[in-house]
């Protein structure tokens, strides 16, 4: 299958490169890793083993990777200004397009701008860093669930998550895509919001019992908001924030992302993660009161970042 | 009168300074200042005026300064573990011991340890801050309101406050200390919290919608909080909230003393303003679910501050 990968962080470079080692064409646009990639491919530091591809397929526009058959979207949420112009070139008639960004908002632009049956989107439980360019660290975990904007299981779903199983990702095609995105969410907001607020990882945040307890207040929030939304079967809310709490727990000082986007004085992707699901749990009455508050904290701070 | 200070930063100076300018006798429990104080006196430029006092009566232990008619207590309450010992040698029969300290817990500590009859409480509106040793910066406002811990309004209340008032301190008694107490912490909670939090101060907080918002939201939970307390009179919640919020947009980048001591790692006075406040609001069913984040918070931050 001939796929064009647009935005090419940790996410991007290491499902890409996945896909490409197990015999897909794979396209990436590129920026930060363009030239270190052209001359010496790509490295990937894994905890399920390393492994380097020396030749890749790397690009500098949109325009000169053309047509593919699966377009799969890593782009940071703070660069979808940029979406359409990005993907636009890569379409044809029957082109799909897989988002695997975060939080909410994502397949709407999408489907707004080309039409809901291109679009599918997914879930990516991955826990990766970038590392110096051309090299990326892949910490733990990997899978994606996955699934059509237009809800229901589709073939093509089934096919896209065999895809990447046969790539070695675990991925399922789920039927209600808006409850997966929902159920990354109750760990992203409080994970990536608590950590970028505090600098402080994952571990540090859980040894504290108050912080602890504040991560379990906000995944409840979460779920309320979630199950507000009409899901096919709601989130059950102590099990599986208890779930994610003692996953969490197995993670090793582990830095989410929105807390490396910090360090770095990046823009946070508030918009995707926070702002879109407070309008959306809103909407259908559910107040979100603390989450509402760590957005406003951490959207306050970015006034603050020099840039 | 004879009059013991203890705990001298900078509203112990302040006040102890205005009350020694009008003829009071006034002894000063000091430590940092100590040496400075003995050779040079002490220096207040106050927005009313600087003034100079030549001669102080400072000590470094409380039993060299003996009985005193009032004590006066200045301490920052993250050393209350100190305040029985401090206060204990300056105790006659009929001594009045006004503390003048943040938050709540206070009164109630010393009257354990002393007796209600001898205790008073005030709230200090002041913007002050220390500058080198031996001088203080007296920024705006100074008012106190005090009043008997045991409630009601005193012979000795309206003579303190007519003392201060002589000495050029606005200062009213008053019939509900508590109430008095909880309308200080409408303040306290939101300002000192967020400013230490995200190491900013009033002005940057309230230049920005939406933490200018949760400030409100917060002063909100406050007065939820107050309300429940079985006070004399009820807060008037959007009235006082906003009269509140003008007030501050009246100050210049003032940087509240909880910002000054996170930045100087110092340790918060997170009990006396957010803890006991908790506690006491959830005695009478009151959540305050956004106070409760902010002490989390800040209780976390309070962790990795290295002591």
């Amino acid at each position: 299958m001939r796929i064009g990968m647009i935005g090419s962080g940790a996410l991007g470079l290491y499902y890409g490169s996945m896909l490409q080692r197990s015999g897909q064409d794979v396209h990436f646009l590129l920026r930060r890793d363009y030239h270190a990639i052209q001359q010496n491919g790509l490295q990937i530091c894994s905890c399920n083993g390393d492994f380097h591809l020396p030749q890749v397929s790397g690009y500098q526009t949109p325009e000169e990777i053309g047509q593919v058959d699966l377009v799969i979207v890593g782009l940071k949420t703070i660069s979808n200004h940029h979406l359409i112009e990005l993907v636009s070139p890569l379409l044809g008639t029957n082109t799909a397009i897989l988002t695997l960004q975060n939080g909410l908002g994502n397949e709407e632009l999408l489907a707004d701008a080309f039409g809901a049956e291109h679009v599918l989107g997914g879930v990516a439980f991955l826990c990766s860093n970038r590392g110096e360019p051309g090299t990326v660290h892949h910490l733990g975990e990997g899978k994606i669930r996955l699934g059509e904007f237009a809800g229901g299981l589709s073939q093509r779903g089934r096919n896209l998550a065999e895809m990447f199983r046969v790539a070695g990702v675990p991925c399922d095609a789920v039927s209600d895509l808006r409850r997966a995105r929902w159920e990354k969410l109750v760990w992203n907001i409080p994970f990536n919001g608590l950590s970028a607020l505090l600098e402080k990882d994952v571990t540090d945040i859980l040894n504290h019992p108050s912080s602890k307890e504040l991560v379990r207040e906000l995944m409840f929030e979460v779920i309320a908001g979630a199950n507000a939304q009409d899901l096919e079967e709601p989130i059950a809310g102590p099990e599986f924030s208890q779930q994610l709490i003692t996953f969490t727990e197995n993670m090793d000082h582990y830095r989410p992302s929105m807390m490396i986007d910090r360090e770095e004085g990046l823009p946070l992707e508030l918009e995707a993660i926070y702002a879109i699901p407070l309008q959306q749990a809103q909407a259908v009455g559910i107040k979100m009161a603390k989450i509402e508050m760590l957005h406003t904290l951490l959207d306050f701070s970015e006034a603050y970042i020099p840039r």
